[in-house]
């Protein structure tokens, strides 16, 4: 039996907005509303926060009365490295070295804070280290400049994990953290134990991978999943969707995978329920979810290691839809 | 309840090549062989058939004897209009008139074809007209000696029906009938009561449709569905996979549409089965498409008109999960 | 010799913002700033504008002291369907019948508007238009709800000419007007003298179409090529760069067909220059369209014809490149 | 300058197939026919040979007086992973430990023949190692396999280069050598110091990546980037067009990047020219070739370097199309 974690991360629950509509397509909600809203679903145990969207230097204590009060655990922190106008042109990579080291202040504070939550991982979303045009960047010093700031962030506590979340694009038409590959190489060259991998469910397919197999890849080149993100689209952009509104068989074999490879850590709901209520729609994704979870439960890997040996499409087939549907 | 009405096109049970293993994966079957091995197959009343590959003007008495022995409805015949030399360069619209001519008189001699032999359908599947290169050809009239072409093969005889099987590519980069969009227009502009659009369920996936919206757009403009083939595939290559291996909630919804708007054609089986048996991987398609047709059964049209007049995602998720797993 | 009419959306010399930024990416100019900025790009003489973001019922005659000042023609107004709370969830098809009406209402305005201001077209947008999830709408039902709002708009003013601009996706993951062909079968079906489309070259590509072939297919089916949006992306996603920035031999294929079938119209920028200074991106957009344009001058139609009848990749290569680079 | 060697793969020159028309679009040359062809086209100075296509250790003499009498220079051997039946569901990866065995075999082989015949590397491309359905394979124990394969091929002759040529997808619809980072992964877990990777131009463009990325990935990395495949295509498949027939400035970024980085080796044709004369159509792609080449002829490191100090969209846009096309 597989015994999933979840989490919600709090922007889920708040309201959306886009380049077309940046007031929002619905109210905002305070703070302690988003706590409550996220503990308010079901079999949610834990939260997730943004840098300056939800959490700053200044407002710990506040966070961890609300955190006390909704009895949510501290999943993790993403820095904030995207969503201010200082980070336009990047932050780990920006030009101006400034920049840089701003990018890695914060993100050691942030490190800092989650302790101080209850939580030991931040998860680095860099989304504005890449480029658009062609000509802009040089692909290898820029890349170094990531390397060697993760690092002094990984050195700077080892109690902390640093995950990188890769994504293929947007904010920037090219991310320098794309795939789940040159997310390895760069870990590699991190070199530091507390150095790993958060995979996006929806990035990873919009970056054309089979998110099972980068499970697999992951644990094969020194066991570097950190954390996982959940939701859903179309794998031509991060819509983020409700997990499990578009894809079926991906998922079984995502969680498959993760449970194959011994993955300990949490599912964290990350969408962008434009027109839809938040709290809601991360109550759907954790429903797929464990819809999908117990269809996993029926296989065994023995039954998975005979499908692998003969690799029998018919076979296969057969076995997956009889678990799905009955036979 | 629907009532499904499956076939399968003879070559889907055959030996399958591509360019690089030109030869092909496996060993080939004769002609009888073939028609066995789709008679076998579960719940399968009907067989498809490919100009040249399979029937000529000269075998036609040939197949009704195979018809006949295996008891197999004789369902449409897909004319060659991609299979030999001759056409590498396009068939209704080659730059050479003689060419066009030959597509025209083969097209009318399978039409002949399919009458003597019971069915009342062919299924246009013109894949080398198209091009590869920007300025190789003239768009406007390249497409005008299509839509002339088809018309006289249409009006040649009106017990016909002459469906267009749109695909966006291959074996071109670009085809001139690519989305069910283009169909129409052409369809619209040949206008003759006999001439319509085949959705194979692959194709469109590959050319960016919701196959469901497809299906709807078809009834919409001129209820022009005439046929159907099944495969599944990733969405950017017509991988002619097993139908329902990778794609699950769409064929749902696609179902349920044949359903809303009456369909009463068949579902015929189009795959390449590679590196599979032809004979199970159909079953298989059929299998999954059942496991589907069961779960569209457990949805009144008034449940899904509530459904569409809210467009609430997560009431729709909800409902959507607990048909396909209970609650 | 081309001569092409250039013209600049105001949003475009502004500041833009996206999901994670919604603040902007650089310090907001005012309405007479974003006119002078247009004003001062060389070559340019039009300007196109946004309802509710630049214009309203309640300043046409700011805008019209503006225009005056910078002697700039009016080129179209885009009306408001996609940026304000209330079309969250569409506009022209909206669920709402009180919204659907409210679209109507305010296209009419901008069509008296853009009178009022000298100009004859409205180019419509309706990206709320569509839907996110399966089973989300009523696929048939909803389009009729589009063809009757607009039609109803192109009855309003038979001076005013009312073009569709499609888009496949975004900010719904599928929009209900997404290919060039879907736009004509609307537009056929309206059957208003004054309804077309408008091009946008960047949703084009993104859609998946040769932008020169949707040109040619506006043409052929009705000559209903009404204006011309310019940027440019990587064709996964509009991401409205610089024209010119990423394809070359797309845009001279392009702007050749514009000139083969006599598109009078202008050609508009509509870029997004997240990172860069609008003004200067914008120039050069038409600095690249001045360079592929000069290409084109050294095409004769005779030429193409050949290229057209044989057909052969080989020579168009050769006559492509020495046109572009000389022998 | 840059000086270019090119070299055309013998399959270029000769006729094309696929699954559609698996006899061929053209009528066939004989071997010593194809060499003629090959050593007749302007520039071209080395050539490339499939195993079993081309060369087996029964024709290495007759093969090496071909390249006698042409005068042409061995450039890579890619030995057959497949192209015959027994290739059919894997090569390195293969679930049978015969056929891996044999794979590896077959490697050697060629490594001993390309020696004999003057060269010193041989691009391997296991096209069949991979899988097409979900849980048709083991993730890890089957790249394992492939690490463990080339491993004993690159340590069986040190004096000859193994590149592995990657690929996203096709003939499988997912490869376990799939791109660049993929690549270095493996190369870095071989750790063989004459082990490195082929960059196939439309290949890495199939993946998604921005070539002249890669190339600077492979530097970064390890200096790893053995050998190039030239040719083009529309992004989502491997068209394998004359290149430069498509992209512009990718492949100008991808040059100036193979001279920054020093890149010594070949620029060799690899391209299926279905429906053109296969001789000019190499001829065209090194055309396209030099006439980039001569604008980063044009470009200098000091300024490209200024360009990626600030990263200015619009001064790189004017840089770019200055070199490209003059003031």
């Amino acid at each position: 039996m597989m015994h999933n974690k979840y989490s919600v991360i709090l922007s889920v629950v708040g309201s959306c907005c886009d380049r077309y509509l940046s007031t929002g397509y619905s109210d905002p909600f305070t703070l302690p509303e988003l706590f409550d809203r996220v503990a308010s679903i079901d079999h949610v145990t834990g939260v997730e926060l943004v840098g300056n969207w939800h959490i700053t230097t200044d407002n710990v204590s506040f966070i961890k009365e609300n955190m006390q009060r909704t009895n949510l655990k501290m999943v993790a922190i993403i820095p904030d490295h995207f969503g201010k106008m200082e980070w336009g042109k990047g932050a780990f990579s920006s030009k101006d070295h400034a920049i840089r080291r701003k990018a890695i202040e914060h993100t050691k504070e942030m490190m800092d804070a989650v302790v101080e939550l209850g939580g030991d991982l931040v998860s680095l979303w860099p989304g504005q280290d890449g480029y658009d045009y062609l000509f802009q960047g040089d692909y290898i010093e820029e890349r170094n400049w990531i390397e060697e700031g993760v690092r002094e962030c990984c050195q700077y506590r080892k109690d902390v994990k640093v995950a990188l979340e890769y994504k293929i694009k947007e904010p920037r038409t090219h991310s320098y953290i794309g795939t789940v590959a040159q997310s390895l190489l760069m870990v590699q060259k991190i070199d530091s134990k507390n150095c790993g991998v958060t995979i996006d469910f929806g990035h990873a397919l919009e970056g054309g991978e089979n998110v099972a197999e980068s499970v697999a890849i992951l644990k094969k080149y020194g066991d570097k999943l950190f954390h996982v993100h959940m939701n859903d689209n179309y794998r031509s952009w991060d819509d983020d969707m409700i997990a499990g509104s578009v894809h079926t068989l991906e998922f079984i074999e995502f969680l498959y995978w993760l449970k194959r490879t011994g993955y300990q850590g949490w599912l964290s709901m990350d969408q962008y329920p434009y027109r839809e209520d938040g709290k809601e729609a991360a109550s759907e994704s954790i429903k797929w979810l464990q819809a999908f979870t117990s269809i996993v439960d029926r296989m065994k890997d023995s039954e998975i290691n005979q499908l692998f040996e003969k690799g029998n499409a018919n076979e296969i087939n057969r076995y997956m839809r009889e678990r799905m549907f009955g036979k």
